[in-house]
């Protein structure tokens, strides 16, 4: 077994970033997989064409290349499946497709403004140039403007999480007793946050912030240990 | 087994309402399981008094009684268990939990003010006057002036449902191949607003619009064949 994953990394090539790279990771430990870390910077997309993509994560599994967080998480729980299950049957499966699109519109995309403006500073000067490039392009403003607000945008973005603060009134996880892949998901984007970005995104009496803590020191601490800040 | 069921009604007792009504009778119906209704008006707590609640549905099986659409569902699995599984195992039931707080939050908190003021004319005149006053209370202005902006506001709900749509262009139900308690959360939204108003709160052009039809041919068009709206 040789595991390899491509993850994103600015100028701190210890301190990997992008939500859906920090979703495979716990994935990974969640599995008892260790994987060797490739770092990859935006603007290195010949790195990663060889393998059909050009985004990361890009999971190596010997010959066998698996581009995209979900499809990712779904070959490991095909492939390993006398280890942990990361959805808990297939029931899980079908309903955390769902959830994984709620994370990226509305906790990875509700971030983004948040923190947007905080990124390029941890980017090397070619992928910053490429960053706000193309970031500005979507936003339609500059990343600055965008996150201009965030002191009172915020409470937009945390009353959108309230689905799950409803849900950890009655259970620890998203997963139920203990996590899995559905807490992956949203904890990817704050793990991202975290290490790009000094703004609080959550109230320390928000019982997401007591699960973030939770998952903070899941796997011995191994999100914690990565530089970041904190938040 | 003698299941009896109290459901919400108005002036016509054959048109049950209540988006957690509809999730309950979507449960039983994937169960293979029948059960009496006993129409219940909004004025009628004495009704249910025994049973420990105030609000409907409230099931009642042998000398069991169980109220609260979410427990009635977990009851139905785990005294049904030889019967289709409505979670797919425990990760599905720990990320319906989830779910079932998006449903009731975004998708039934979403409609609300899109049909709110075309309830009270399918109540009798105490319910009427009961509905009006308590949820006037709770929006802070008439009912009337909740849904005024329907026609621009509703395009803010179709957002919302964006991670319900994204899902479903790559599997027909949030529960995977076939419909499970998933589906039938979010169903029981649409449902309870088909019967009670013509508003159209979907897009034809909306995989959310065809999932929906899907649903309403279900268990032989049960929904379907409930009086309401063509919507």
């Amino acid at each position: 077994m040789s595991l390899k994953l491509f993850e994103l990394v600015g100028t701190d090539t210890t301190r990997p970033f992008s939500p859906f790279c920090w979703r495979t990771r716990m994935a990974l430990a969640h599995k008892g997989l260790a994987a060797e870390t490739i770092p990859w910077c935006f603007t290195e997309k010949q790195a990663i064409a060889p393998h059909q993509s050009d985004k990361v994560p890009v999971l190596l599994d010997g010959g066998t290349s698996v581009a995209d967080s979900w499809k990712i998480a779904n070959y490991l729980e095909d492939h390993y499946p006398d280890r942990p299950s990361l959805f808990g049957g297939e029931g899980g499966r079908a309903m955390a497709r769902m959830i994984n699109w709620w994370g990226d519109v509305t906790v990875v995309g509700g971030m983004f403004p948040l923190i947007v403006a905080d990124i390029p500073g941890h980017l090397k000067p070619e992928d910053s140039a490429y960053f706000r490039q193309s970031r500005e392009a979507r936003l339609g403003k500059s990343l600055e403007a965008a996150m201009a607000e965030r002191d009172t945008s915020v409470e937009g973005f945390r009353r959108a999480l309230d689905p799950m603060g409803l849900t950890l009134k009655t259970q620890p996880y998203l997963g139920g007793a203990a996590p899995n892949y559905a807490d992956y998901i949203v904890f990817g984007g704050f793990q991202w946050a975290r290490v790009v970005s000094p703004f609080k995104l959550l109230a320390e009496n928000d019982l997401v912030h007591a699960w973030r803590e939770r998952l903070l020191d899941a796997f011995d601490g191994m999100a914690r240990k990565s530089p970041g800040y904190h938040v």
